[in-house]
C-alpha cells in the first residue's frame, strides 16, 4: 500500500475503535492523518471502502499475532491463557474502548450493515485458533465448543469492564478463566 | 409523563437499542412518533435529554422485571434460571441488536458521554438482585462475585450470538450455565 493509504487505514482503524465507525467522519479521518479531505477521497471514494481495508488491516493483525503466539512453542495450555492474558495487557483500552472485534460487530449489527460477517471473521480468526489449542490439549470433540466458550467469556468480561471500570472484577475473571483451563490440563483418567 | 412526552421515550429507545444511540437523530425520532420535529423540541430540547429519559425508563422496567420475579416465589435457583433465559427469550433481538445494556454502554463509553454511569446503572440493578438470590442459596460471602460472573457470561453469550447469529451455541452456553448454578445449589458439606 503507498504510505498515504496506510496512513489514513491506521488512522481509520484507531478512530473507529476509539469513537465507533458511525460517529467518524471522512473529515476527522482526514484530520487525524493531516491531509485533505480531498487526497483522501483519492485513495478511498467512501467510509465503508475504509471498513473494509480496516477489517483487512485487523485480520492481518490478529492472524500475526496468533501465528507468533504458535511459534512461541509454550505449548497449547501456556497459548491460551496468553489468549486470557489479553484482558489484562489491554486492560486500560478495555475499560475506555471495549474491545475492538466485539464492539465492532455490535455496532455493525445495530446498523445492518453488510461487513458485519467481514468483522466476524476476527472473532472466526481466535475461534479457530482457540479450537486447534484444545485439540492439542486432548479435547478434539468438543475443541470448537470450548473455543466459543471461552471468547463468549473474554467478551463479557470486556464488556463489564468497560460498564464497570473495576480492575478487580477483571482480574478475578482471568484467574477464573485460568482455573477452568487448568481442569481441563489436568488428565481425568488417571 | 403527558403523552406525547412517554411516546417519544417509547420511541426513541426502541430506535437506541436498534440503530444505536448516536445513528439515531431528532428528526427520526420525532418521524416514528408522528410528530412534527418542533413539537419534539418542545418536550426535550436535545437528545442528550431523551437519553436521560430513555435510561430512566430501562432502569424502571428493569427494576418492575426483577421485583416480579421476586415476587413469583419460586426460589432464589429458579429465579436466577429465570434470568438466564433471558438470552433465548429475546434470543432474536439480542442475535438482531445484542443486548440492550451491554450495547448502550459500549456505544456511550466510546463516545465519552456522561450518561455511561447512568446506563451502567441497569447492570447494577441485575448484579444487586443476582447477588441477593445467591445470598439466599448460602452464597452470602462471594455473592456479589457470582452475580457479577454470571452477569458478564450472560453479556459474552449476547456479544457472540449478535455476531455468529448461532442458536446452538446460545442453547449450549444457557445450559452451561444451568449447569454451573445447579453445582452451587448442590450443598458441598454432605
Amino acid at each position: 500500500m503507498p504510505p498515504t493509504r496506510t496512513q489514513i487505514v491506521e488512522a481509520a482503524d484507531a478512530l473507529f475503535y476509539q469513537r465507533g465507525f458511525d460517529h467518524t467522519s471522512l473529515a476527522d479521518i482526514a484530520q487525524a492523518v493531516g491531509i485533505a479531505r480531498g487526497n483522501l477521497t483519492y485513495h478511498f471514494k467512501a467510509k465503508d471502502e475504509i471498513l473494509a481495508a480496516v477489517i483487512d488491516r485487523r485480520l492481518a493483525a490478529t492472524q500475526a499475532m496468533l501465528d507468533g503466539w504458535e511459534a512461541a512453542g509454550d505449548g497449547p495450555a501456556a497459548r491460551i491463557t496468553g489468549f486470557i492474558h489479553i484482558l489484562i495487557t489491554n486492560q486500560a483500552k478495555i475499560m475506555a474502548h471495549g474491545c475492538p472485534v466485539g464492539t465492532l460487530s455490535n455496532e455493525l449489527a445495530k446498523l445492518d450493515h453488510a461487513a458485519l460477517p467481514d468483522a466476524a471473521r476476527i472473532f472466526t480468526l481466535f475461534r479457530t485458533w482457540l479450537a486447534r489449542q484444545f485439540t492439542l490439549m486432548g479435547h478434539g470433540e468438543r475443541a470448537d465448543e470450548l473455543a466459543l466458550h471461552l471468547l463468549g467469556r473474554s467478551q463479557g468480561v470486556a464488556t463489564l469492564a468497560t460498564a464497570f471500570r473495576d480492575e478487580t472484577f477483571v482480574r478475578r475473571e482471568v484467574a477464573a478463566m485460568r482455573d477452568w483451563l487448568a481442569a481441563l490440563a489436568t488428565p481425568t483418567n488417571q
